[in-house]
């Protein structure tokens, strides 16, 4: 979602593939062999192969040096790179990982229980982390950067799983329901099928 | 590791504060003020706190941009985001985090042996993955980059494990080895006190 949107933002031309391993199903041999870490999303972009969604970010973002999606300072720019580690790494991967994937941290079905607790807890953690640190319609500097569709994501995600946000997170919600605003965040919302619920 | 071989790098003034948690005591109040995410490493350059590794590299990158820390094309660059997300997040957080601080993955200490025993699949895992890609001695270009330090940490991260590091991964070994003869990493390395064992 967040590369499309940035995408969308950029009005390059593109074509996207589903590869969706939420039925409970596997990832193809076919993606494997474009990315042997089995993880989505994938950027190929002339014969270039790109993994990792804050490398896809930094590719998508020199398509059009001038937008300044990776930030329009070096600070800016350190702060997208935080944020996006931070997100990546301990919200998504920790968090969401342990959540939806306990089977990544153990072999041991007995131990997915306590695995999927403590990723809510960590979910939750990072949750009051971002609503503090969220203090305008931008997260990383004075405009809109990768790091901004990319917080989007853990917002829904977290309407999906039964966090209240709405209620819990009021800047969050704010700095949600203006990027909604956004005609590239409609048009990559529109392509994915993804109804507003408001 | 990696940054401060960085900074020896560029030959810039800098001041090293050692916070430990390895003696399994947790880290100071002072500390967590400075990043309530409780995690190594910090950069504090001038009045700001920069925290996650990626970030933590390209603000030192952007003391000498003529160095090229991060890449000296856009491609490049994009492979050290890659490379440097992937390590961070899944061989480090999942990886060493599970190997290490299982407690971040489960609040029952009846699931640590599972999760430990897990992240030591993953860690090896990503050993093969590293192996396979290195070709030379830099990781992500045609010079030194920020990624090349970071790899020499999980380097000797696995022989510290009981990994056998030099008969198992001979391209990585061959990287590491070539690494070490830089001036920089023997700097960083006499200043945190780490002899170099052959």
């Amino acid at each position: 979602m967040a590369p499309h949107i940035l995408l969308h933002e950029l009005g390059v031309s593109f074509q996207t593939v589903i590869a969706s391993t939420s039925d409970g199903g596997t990832l193809s041999e076919e993606f494997t062999r474009l990315n042997p870490k089995q993880r989505v999303p994938v950027l190929a972009l002339d014969d270039e192969v790109i993994t990792e969604l804050p490398a896809i970010c930094t590719a998508i973002s020199s398509l059009a040096p001038d937008r300044h999606l990776m930030g329009a300072t070096p600070l800016e720019t350190v702060r997208v790179y935080e944020w996006m580690n931070w997100l990546s790494g301990t919200l998504h991967g920790q968090g969401f990982g342990g959540l939806w994937r306990p089977h990544r941290f153990s072999d041991d079905p007995d131990a997915f229980e306590s695995i999927i607790t403590k990723a809510r807890i960590t979910i939750e953690e990072c949750y009051g982390m971002i609503e503090g640190k969220l203090g305008g319609p931008y997260a990383a500097g004075l405009a809109f950067t990768a790091v901004d569709p990319f917080l989007l994501v853990f917002y829904r995600w977290g309407n999906r799983i039964g966090v209240a946000m709405k209620d819990r997170y009021p800047s969050y919600s704010a700095f949600a329901e203006n990027l909604m605003q956004r005609p590239s965040v409609a048009a990559a919302f529109a392509a994915e099928k993804i109804y507003i619920d408001r």
